[in-house]
C-alpha cells in the first residue's frame, strides 16, 4: 500500500488546468482543443493535484478524489484557495551571456544612435566580447541569477539559445553553461544551437564562410550531446533565407527540429521558411505576412511573440495575432531574454506586456506561457495539468489567472514545483 | 569611545549618492543643484556609507575615511562593488484598498467599453464597495502584501492616499491602515486624505454638497493625526476646478500642503490651481499647458510623472516633459499603485516604464524615484545620499546605476536600509 501512495497532493486550490475538457470542472480524459479552447482556462474549483515520481496521477475536483487525502498520500498541502496552474515554459531566452549593457540603454536615451553605439564598440559585439572573455565558471556564475530568475516567477521549463560566442569553443561553451543551468536550478533547460546569430568579426564580408563554418560545428556539438534545436537569425540585418535554409539542411540530416527568427523588423518570408521546414517556431513574426501565417498553420509551426523586445525598442508593428488566431496559429510568450533587446527576467511579466502590447487576453497570454510554450519546444508532456503529464506546476498568492497578467512587480510565487519536486 | 562610533559602515561600494557637488568623488558638503545635477549621479567609486542614529555621519570615498573601518563602527559590511542609492521614495500610491480588479482587465481585453464594466458594477465602484465592506484588520491584511512587495524592491518611504471610502468612518479607517503599514514594515508612510477622490453614491448629484462633508471631515481627520496631505481628483470626470479650490481652502486653514491629480484625462488647469496654493506637487500632468508648466515653476511644485497608468491604459499623449526640463520643474516617479489604472508594485519598474515611455533618462529617474519624490513630499530628509540626512539607502546586485532602469523583473536588491535598520 505504501509504495503506491502519491508523493504529494495539493488539496483546496483552484486550478487552471488549461485542459479544455476539464472546463466547468469536468474530467480531465480528453485532450484539450487549443483553437476552442484558447479563452478558457480549464478552470476547477476546489480541485486537487496529486503527483507521483515526477507526473501528475490526479488533476481534479476535490469531491472525485478516490479516498480520503491522507490516504492518498505521503504529503498533503492545503492550497486554501490559491489559484494553481501550468509551470510556466520560457521558450525563447539568450540568458547565457557575459557583461552588462544597461549603458547602451542610458546612451540611446540621451540621444545617441545605434550607429553610434556601434562605433563605440557596444551592441552585440560588445557581448560577444564578453562572453568570449568569461571561463565557463564565470559565465555561468553571471548567468545563473537571470535563470534563478525565471524560476522564481513560475518558470519550470526554459530554454536557452547559443549564438554569443559565434566560433566553436565558445558557442560550446555557453552550451555546456545552459545544460548546467538546468542541473543547478533542478529545472529542464532546453539547448538551441544559435550559430547563425550575427557574423563574428574574424567571418567579415564571407558570411556564406562562416555558415560554411556553422554547418560544421552543429554535428560535433551535437554528438556531445548539447543541441535540441537549431536556431538562426534571418534578417536583412542577419542572414539569409538561402544561408538559413543551408543551416536547416545541416539541422535535418542530424534529425534536430529548426526555429527562426523570423520577419522582426522586415518580412523576410522566414516564416514560411521555417514552416516549410516543418519548424517548431517562428519567433518575434512582427511582419509576417499572410502567406507566412497560412504556411505556419499548415505544418503547425507556433508563433512565438516576444513582447519584450517590442516594449523596449518602442515598435509599432504588430505582430498579425488576428491572423494567427483565424488560422489556428498557435501563439507561445517567451521573455527573449537578453542583454541588448529584452531586458526580461520574468515570464510573468512577459504575459503583461503581451496583454498590454498585443492585445492578447489574459487567457491567452496564460496558454502562450504554458502550453504553446511546450508545444514551441516539441514537448507534448507539460503546460497543461493532465493525468499522465509532468508534475510540473505553480501556486499563485491569487485567486484570478488574470492577475498573472495583470500586476507589473510584486512576489506573486507561494511555491514552484517542477517534477512534483518543489524548486521555489 | 564606543558611544560615539557609529552603529554601521558599508564600504566598497558604488555609491550613487545623487549629490551633484560629490560627483567625481568630491566632498559632500555642498547641496545639490538639481537642475544642473539632473544627468548625474553623483557617483562615488570605492566609496563608504557610514550611519548613527538613523543619520549619515559619513558619505564618501573609503580612502577619506577618518580611521579603520573597525575602529569606527560597530558593524562593518564590505559590499563588494555592489551600487548603493539612496532609498527609493514612492510619493503616490492608492494601495490600500479591499478587492480585486484583474477581472475588468482581462475584460477589457476580450471587448468590454469601460460605461459595459460600470454598469455590470466594476470600476471605483466595485472598490469602493470592497474597501467598505473590509474590517480594518482585513483591509491591513489586504494591503500589506502591496506596501511589502514596494518595500522589497527598494522603497523606504511611502505615501499612501485614502479616496476608497468615501465616507468618515471608512476614509478614517484607510488612514489608519495606511499608519499600520508603517509600523508593520519600519518604514515611513505619508498618509493623504482624498476624499474629494469620487462622488459617492450616496451624495449622486450633490457633488458640491459631498465636497461640504469632505471640508468637514478633514479637520476631524487631522485632529487624529491621520492627515499629512491633502489631494483631489481635478477633472471633467472628477471635481471642479472651484471645488477642488473649497478642499485646498479647507487644507490650508489647516496649515496642511496640498497636491492634485492634475490634468490627466484633459487639461483643467489643475497646474496652475495647485501651484496657486503653492502646492506639494501636480499629479499625471500628462495635458497640463504651457502656462501650468510655468506657473509650476514659480510655485517650486514637482511633477510628478505616473507611467504605470499611462502604460496600461495605453495612453499616446506624453507629459510636456521638456518644458519640465527646461522651466526647471523637478520630476517625480511614482507607482500610483492602484487596482483599476496602475497594477504597479515596484517603484523600480515605475522607472523602467518612465524610461521607455516617457523618454526619461535612467538619471532623470532614478533622481524621480528618490530626491524628487522625497521633495513632492514635503521631505527634506531624504532622497540623497548625505551627511546628515536620513540613512535610507539600498545596496543593489548591480553596478549601473542604468541596470534599475533597464531590467523588468528579477531580485535586484540585496539589502534595504531605513533610518540605519535593515528592513529587507
Ligand atoms: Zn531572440
Ligand atoms: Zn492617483
Amino acid at each position: 500500500m505504501a509504495a503506491e501512495r502519491w508523493d504529494g497532493l495539493l488539496t483546496g486550490a483552484r486550478l487552471a488546468t488549461l485542459d479544455a475538457a476539464t472546463d466547468d470542472g469536468g474530467s480531465a480524459a480528453a485532450p484539450s482543443d487549443d483553437r476552442d479552447g484558447a479563452s478558457r482556462y480549464g478552470l476547477i474549483e476546489a480541485g486537487a493535484l496529486g503527483w507521483r515520481d515526477g507526473r501528475i496521477v490526479f488533476a481534479g475536483r476535490m469531491d472525485a478524489l478516490p479516498a480520503a487525502p491522507a490516504d492518498l498520500a505521503a504529503a498533503v498541502i492545503d492550497a486554501g484557495g490559491d489559484l494553481v496552474t501550468p509551470g510556466l515554459v520560457d521558450c525563447h531566452t539568450h540568458l547565457v551571456f557575459a557583461g552588462d549593457r544597461a549603458s547602451e540603454f542610458e546612451q540611446r536615451l540621451t540621444g545617441a544612435s545605434y550607429e553610434d553605439i556601434a562605433r563605440a564598440g557596444g551592441g552585440i559585439v560588445s557581448t560577444v566580447r564578453a562572453t568570449r572573455a568569461a571561463s565557463e565558471d564565470e559565465l555561468l556564475a553571471q548567468s545563473l541569477p537571470r535563470a534563478r530568475a525565471l524560476v522564481a516567477d513560475g518558470v519550470t521549463t526554459l530554454e536557452v539559445k547559443s549564438g554569443y560566442g559565434l566560433d566553436f569553443a565558445n558557442e560550446r561553451k555557453m552550451l555546456r553553461v545552459a545544460r548546467a543551468l538546468g542541473d543547478a536550478l533542478g529545472v529542464p533547460v532546453r539547448t538551441t544551437f544559435l550559430g547563425a546569430h550575427a557574423l563574428p568579426p574574424e567571418f567579415a564580408g564571407d558570411a556564406d564562410g562562416y555558415i560554411d563554418a556553422v554547418c560544421d560545428w552543429l554535428p560535433r556539438l551535437h554528438a556531445e550531446g548539447l543541441v535540441d534545436a537549431v536556431d538562426a537569425f534571418c534578417e536583412r540585418i542577419g542572414f539569409t533565407g538561402t544561408q538559413t535554409r543551408r543551416v536547416f539542411e545541416a539541422a535535418r540530416a542530424l534529425g534536430l527540429p529548426v526555429k527562426l527568427h523570423a520577419d522582426q523588423l522586415s518580412d523576410g518570408d522566414g516564416a514560411a521558411l521555417v514552416a516549410e521546414f516543418g519548424g517548431l517556431s517562428a519567433d518575434h513574426v512582427e511582419h509576417t505576412s499572410a502567406a507566412g501565417v497560412r504556411a505556419m498553420a499548415a505544418a503547425g509551426t507556433v508563433a512565438v511573440l516576444l513582447p519584450g523586445a517590442f516594449h523596449v525598442l518602442r515598435e509599432t508593428t504588430l505582430p498579425p495575432i488576428d491572423a494567427f488566431r483565424e488560422a489556428g496559429v498557435a501563439m507561445a510568450v517567451a521573455t527573449d531574454c537578453n542583454p541588448g533587446t529584452s531586458p526580461l527576467m520574468s515570464l510573468r511579466q512577459g504575459m503583461q506586456l503581451a496583454c498590454t502590447h498585443f492585445r492578447l487576453t489574459p487567457a491567452e497570454a496564460l496558454r502562450g506561457a504554458t502550453v504553446h510554450g511546450a508545444r514551441a519546444l516539441g514537448l507534448g508532456d507539460r503546460g497543461v495539468l493532465r493525468t499522465g503529464l509532468r508534475a510540473d506546476f505553480v501556486r499563485w498568492r491569487v485567486r484570478e489567472p488574470a492577475a498573472l497578467c495583470y500586476w507589473l512587480g510584486g512576489d506573486l510565487v507561494a511555491s514552484v514545483h517542477c517534477g512534483g519536486r518543489r524548486v521555489v
